[in-house]
């Protein structure tokens, strides 16, 4: 097991892979922010303690919350299966500076594109950063399998 | 790769991520049982072979069927993140004791924020057991990523 | 390491799971091509440089993309959980026959339910494969829980 840790491109993959998903899980938080500050719930046990009428008011839905939600439903579908791409990608072998490149432009790009979705930069700042990522995706899943092929 | 089994950390990990796992794909039945008690589908084809007005009434959204969808997208958004990083976490060789305080704190949270979230219980109840179980992400990354960093 | 992606298994597991994950990547694509003919857009910055009339109509949803979108969730539901259970399982060194007997009735039935989703076949289709996918995962979790148990 402690040989697993001692390759360098799993090191790699490792680091990234534990930066992503931080990110991902810290959508969470900031959903609460801007449903707190914007006064948008979702659950009525959220709004318990408050007059009806204002009960009404904070459970409609609210544009931002909306899109912060977006952002963390299109992290979970292009994160999560850039880990486990990765996770078998890494044990295929590959060269450490192509391995590197994958897992920084995959990061990079979704970091950008989480800024780019939560401060409405004008598009195609999200749609390219949303794009590349997906295809560091694509050429890890190709490397794996045209590495390893039993169907 | 018997190896990797044999670890009693590696063995604790798999027991509780399968346990987190099955919990998480059973809000798919759960779902389904109620759409069908309250009668709200999503797909028309879900509701064929009724009359048109019929068709109209059941093809509306229920509350307690989103609350059911909003419990399972939530447990996307964490119990995958747990299971990806707590294997990587795995690997980094923490202490048994340890490992499994935090396996089991973050199980616990899960079960009891389905029960919260679910069955409807007051707040901070369905909020503390999703910040705690967060938290334990947090610090199992923190450990994976001061253990093993290469960026 | 090398060790791993020599045991047939663990290539089968790593094939079917590259499958399964490029497929549940290119929903993220298919729903793009159905907002764009379907004319269905969620954020402003998608429509921009158009009317004020246009924008409106555009950034009203659509039950195709909505359709393709719970196909996506459904496949987070599914596919993810499947990949993370189906690593531990290909660890505890199952058969090869076994294993990708589960394997192969997992990806049929995941393939069959997105072209039952997506081109709107009568049920139970789309409930089936949905089904048998979710007893492969749980058939799966059960040999993880009875090989390695550490509570």
């Amino acid at each position: 097991m402690a040989e697993l840790m001692e390759n360098q491109v799993f090191m790699a993959f490792t680091t990234y892979a534990a930066i992503v998903v931080l990110k991902m899980v810290l959508m969470g938080p900031l959903t609460a922010y801007f449903r707190i500050t914007r006064g948008s719930f979702a659950n009525e046990e959220d709004v318990s303690g408050k007059s009806e009428e204002q009960k009404k008011k904070l459970l409609r839905t609210h544009p931002d919350v909306e899109r912060v939600r977006r952002c963390h439903l299109n992290d979970l579908e292009n994160v999560v299966p850039f880990v486990l791409v990765g996770l078998l990608y890494a044990l295929t072998g590959p060269e450490l500076s192509t391995a590197l490149l994958h897992f920084r432009i995959f990061t990079g790009c979704r970091i950008f594109h989480t800024i780019a979705y939560v401060s409405v930069l004008p598009q195609p700042s999200r749609g390219l950063s949303y794009i590349v990522g997906m295809l560091v995706i694509i050429s890890m899943a190709y490397r794996v399998l045209s590495a390893v092929l039993l169907l």
